[in-house]
């Protein structure tokens, strides 16, 4: 039977309580849908940092290089500033596998709320396509003239045309998949007059390639308003490593899902191992207590199984966790329930 | 009496039905508290880019320095590049006059329609603060091997401590002229490592000189999130160039009042003219048929009346409009209403 190799890191926090929870769905999903799991277990997080002076050990992304997904929890502790967390496991893990795409699906999911009023499941489905390797999350930067007046920093955002062109292209092959098959470009080339008119330029050529899709673009600012205003409108969002990550906050917000979203990180090529993870973070302020929601670490373990072409078995876990909502199952304290974290794990995995 | 000199502007399309009744509404306030106004009208516009290859003649500048004030509708026209209209008018006035403020209130009106479930008047009465001249907005950048595989563009993020310090010193004296008392700082020092953390360590040394402000910052994914999900913790919030743009959106998006939201450029030291302008754009879509929302040329009218130091006056108008709002006067269709812009600019000036 089929076999997928899974590193599996549950980090901080709330990490380590979603994280086996994950686990016992894609558990019950191999078992129902008939595929083998192979899971090597690392405790790489900020516990480690303190211990050993290292988010992960220096041979880290060697160790994980032989698994066809990794598997994540949550990153970052306080006390440990960002940069040393993030940019010790995180980021690392993202660039070095060349997971140039972050998928995020932004989804009124039935029996849950949104914040917007009047809307229902129906008016919002769609995916955030964010780049994920370069833009204006680069490595290029310093400061000069530090301590006096004349004291400047400076960063620069910087689009290759090989990574713009794969993630414009992944994202119209995403919408050829879909119904409405729409693309939709975040974009800034009224203020930013470098780099996004490129953008524009790259989106208008490879939209050529793809006669069924529709399209459009809209600056940032007002594209952020349509969100809330009309988030019926868009299908696929494709936008900078910036501008995703702030439509792929916005987008779950909207859908009152922000607690529950998931997300993956995606070499397309399958060059490298792929990423999956919740969108939230490791929450310190209800972490120890098991009353945190594993939904999201749920979700992210269908997005993984959908990338390892079990697609069953990932519409499976999607539809449990609708049903289950919709049905008005086990529910944790964010969503106005009183279960557990373990509850609605244990809920799901048998429904599965 | 006290006069002040206002250069008028109405640019393209609405801007043209909406500066009049803006200028209804300041005649009258005029009249009630004593003042003068003496006007200059320049039709720079699309229109004159057509007729002369110039949005606005070489010494457009110049012309407007002796103005107290800049009063502007609004820019751009279909067939004219955005980087034709706007950085050949809008963008060089904030940037030749260093009005490196843009304040952008974000109120839910009495009356009027929050996007959001559940929101009263009392959840949503905050400010942006938008640093209007450097960062993200930079004019260093540039495009190399155009043509082949190894294009890439590149542009500089640039925060200076200049530009910085100011910014964070006017936001913390605004929050001291208000009830909460309370600066939020947007940033993203977790993914964009050079220039924001630098943002984040001057807003913390400028902290120190308010211990009467209470202070909080967000990156700017979640703080999108939180715009929609929890509006009412706001009550000053500073953004970078780009940062302010997104949120000073998402704020009256928000609010339910992008179509009627006022903007000032200002530049506090009064050195060069402030410049007042609605959020809006020209409204290709229905320039001509004077059914436009005159209501954020209006309110942006008030904050110039504000700026020039008639308080009372600018109050007199925010009022009336909430008033008129909440009492059910005329108003346009975009509020569902029936009203044309003459009517709404009409019955403000006349409770005025
Ligand atoms: C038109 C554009 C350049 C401008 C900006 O981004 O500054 C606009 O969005 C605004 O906010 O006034
Ligand atoms: C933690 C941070 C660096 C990260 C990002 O911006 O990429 C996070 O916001 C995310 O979206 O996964």
């Amino acid at each position: 039977s089929r076999t997928h190799r899974i590193a599996v890191i549950p980090g901080d926090g709330i990490g380590k309580e979603t994280v086996p929870e994950g686990l016992r769905v894609l558990d019950a999903a191999a078992r129902r849908f008939g595929f083998d799991l192979q899971l090597k277990h690392y405790d790489w997080s900020c516990e480690t940092y303190v211990q050993t002076g290292k988010m992960m050990p220096d041979d880290g992304l060697d160790q994980l290089r032989d698994s066809d997904s990794v598997f994540l929890g949550a990153v970052g502790w306080p006390g440990v500033p960002d940069h040393v967390s993030l940019w010790g496991l995180l980021i690392p893990i993202r660039r070095g596998f060349d997971q140039y795409v972050s998928l995020r699906p932004c989804k009124l999911l039935p029996g849950s709320k949104s914040p917007l009023a009047d809307r229902g499941p129906e008016d919002i489905d769609f995916y955030v396509v964010r780049e994920n390797t370069e833009g204006e999350y680069s490595s290029v930067g310093g400061r000069m003239f530090p301590g006096t007046d004349r004291e400047f920093v400076s960063q620069q955002s910087i689009l290759t045309r090989t990574g713009t062109d794969r993630i414009m292209k992944y994202a119209f092959e995403l919408a050829m998949t879909r119904k409405r098959r729409k693309v939709t470009s975040a974009t800034k080339s009224n203020g930013i007059t470098f780099t996004m008119p490129y953008w524009d330029e790259r989106f208008a050529e490879m939209a050529k390639n793809y006669p069924e899709v529709t399209t459009d673009q809209f600056h940032i600012d007002i594209l952020c308003a349509h969100f809330v205003q009309h988030p019926d409108w868009f299908d696929v969002v494709v936008g900078s490593n910036l501008f995703g990550d702030i439509l792929s906050d916005l987008g779950p917000a909207v859908a009152g899902s922000i607690g529950i979203a998931a997300s993956a990180n995606i070499n397309p090529e399958k060059a490298f191992p792929s990423m999956f993870e919740p969108v939230h973070g490791s929450a310190p302020d209800i972490a120890g207590k098991w009353i945190c929601n594993p939904i999201g670490q749920i979700w992210s373990g269908a997005m993984m199984l959908e990338h390892l072409g079990e697609k069953a078995a990932a519409d499976c876990i999607v539809q449990t966790i609708e049903k289950l909502l919709a049905e008005g199952g086990p529910r944790t304290r964010d969503m106005g329930g009183q279960a557990g974290t373990v509850d609605v794990g244990k809920a799901i995995a048998e429904a599965v």
